[in-house]
């Protein structure tokens, strides 16, 4: 019986919220792993977490962490990506990183292994992980994409504030239970951390999802334009977001209009390549009330769908529902997933 | 000084949410009411309402209670409607009804005052009062419509749980109070009062509002979709819809994308129609934040829009955020406004 090779592997921002899905889902795949390294900011270095009941140490990040280590999933803010990615890559580590430090530069491939996996074969050292409101969307779209072609996307969202963070759930928790209370609900952290303003989530909604551009759209909005396009190698696709901040926990849903590229096509027929996909999951049907929910979605590797209509206007129009655990396939599994496909097709 | 002329006034439906809102609206706009007559269920008949430092009694909804009443403005279900209106029409009274029961009717008038009013002057005895999410979206799309012309809406709905009546608000409270206790949430109204299916709302999103039709869409899209257009005067206008019920009390918001039949315009030119439009409040500033919440229209008459921006593909394609309360716009001002106007015009 031949050993199986193992892996050393660093996770850069364990204590984070998508730093421990990545710990947990790493033991829950039974990765490869010869020596698994924990690390942090100075802030958090020094807690223990547990890993195969064995208790590891969370070290603060330096430039000499990634000694000896094969891949260092990144998952602790651009400017953390951006300051240690590049001596991870010196020391011989791939990155997979999660942030959106080096997802639009054009000598990083940006993947979703469902939709482009071949991509990561042409890293140089750092591969990165897309915003977790394109991850879904792509997913269910680009079956769609090969079998009748895409020409537009328009898409609204229904964001769980756990893509802000830990402190954003607190922050909605802290607030809900204000609010039953009949106190004042106190605003610190949504919609954006450090940004001029703050407005209660709780029993409200905010249209604002990451800081303004000059261009009127949000950061988020424009990250799901630019990156969908990027991953499904597809410049000429017009696809157009709007992003809104809602009070769950967890898990993006998606309202989805497209524009396909074939002429007469029925929801049977969308339904079909939905059924079909990897990493898909069709909910749909009206008779029983069927349809995923970001309750139902939750703790959920895989991208559901439901609510397949035909625009009753346009010929080739047709609108999706999309939901999925933005921790999870918008996040930790999708960054673990790149590191098999690593490692399943000699690219490291 | 001549005397102001004062009508008799039944509202049915006294007791219920919209009910309630209404008898606070003709007291606080000060309408010139004779006599006010409050109708509701047997149920509910007994009850004590206050307007104007008086004490009302509700009645019990019978066919003899529109004799010398004016105006009956409904607010109790479809099925009251139907069971009631006819007979108040007989008796000389002007119905006007919020519910659907007569909204597509063609010899009833479907009206939101800011939009559509010189359709009042065509009724035979019945107006209808339009579908709340459907209201707030053409207060905001008319002005566009008049200047620049509308070929295309395509929406996406944030709607409050007091859509479904005062039950869902006690459901979303006892909901969210169980999920923060760490107890089960318990589903018995949401999404559909008397469905087959029940779904917890809070920490959720339900993408149902009213029951399903035999086209996949559900009954509340396609009161988008139809009211829109003879509200409108539209029907060659493409507009469709999803619509998403959230976990929040009041107001609607809405994600609406529209295409329009002028070239070459810009967010300034759309800011400038929306900011002197009847019943509208522009929101919109990026630089600090600025846009409408469910939290910031609550309470209030107007219809909010922000989140202005030019589509990026799509020369003649915009895309707005648009808020209102449900209850008030949405519902019983809209009402009071159509029985303003009846007055004011002498269209009784």
């Amino acid at each position: 019986m031949a050993e199986r090779k193992e892996y050393n592997i660093a996770v850069v921002g364990a204590t984070g919220a998508v730093g421990e899905k990545i710990v947990t889902l790493l033991e829950e795949k039974d990765f490869p792993i010869n020596e698994l390294k924990l690390l942090s900011s100075k802030r958090s270095a020094g807690k223990k977490l547990i890993f195969k009941n064995e208790e590891i140490t969370v070290e603060e990040a330096t430039d000499d962490s990634f000694k000896g280590v094969d891949i260092a999933l990144f998952s602790a803010g651009g400017s953390v990506s951006k300051r240690f990615a590049p001596s991870a890559v010196k020391q011989g580590a791939v990155v997979v990183d999660n942030t959106s430090a080096y997802r639009m530069d054009e000598n990083v491939p940006l993947v979703v292994p469902e939709v482009n996996e071949a991509d990561i074969a042409t890293h140089q050292g750092i591969i990165a992980n897309p915003n977790c409101s394109t991850i879904q969307m792509v997913t269910a779209l680009k079956p769609i994409q090969d079998k009748f072609g895409l020409s537009r996307v328009i898409v609204s969202t229904y964001q769980a504030v756990s893509g802000a963070g830990n402190q954003a759930n607190v922050e909605l928790e802290k607030q809900s239970k204000q609010f039953l209370n009949g106190e004042e609900m106190q605003a610190e952290i949504l919609p954006v951390k450090g940004d001029k303003k703050h407005y209660p989530i709780a029993f409200n909604a905010l249209p604002q999802i990451d800081v303004f551009q000059e261009n009127g759209y949000t950061f988020e909005e424009m990250k799901m334009i630019n990156e969908t396009k990027k991953i499904m190698h597809a410049p000429e696709l017009a696809v157009i977001a709007t992003c809104v901040r809602l009070p769950f926990f967890t898990s993006h849903a998606e309202s989805v209009y497209i524009e396909v590229n074939k002429d007469g096509l029925s929801v049977e027929d969308l339904w079909k390549v939905l059924g079909e996909a990897e990493g898909v999951i069709l909910e749909d049907d009206p008779r029983t009330q069927t349809y995923p929910t970001p309750i139902s979605a939750a703790n959920k590797e895989e991208v559901f769908v439901g609510r397949v209509r035909k625009d009753l206007d346009h010929e080739n129009g047709f609108h999706l529902w999309v939901v999925s655990d933005n921790l999870i396939k918008g996040a930790a599994w999708n960054s673990v997933q790149i590191a098999q496909r690593l490692i399943a097709n000699n690219w490291l």
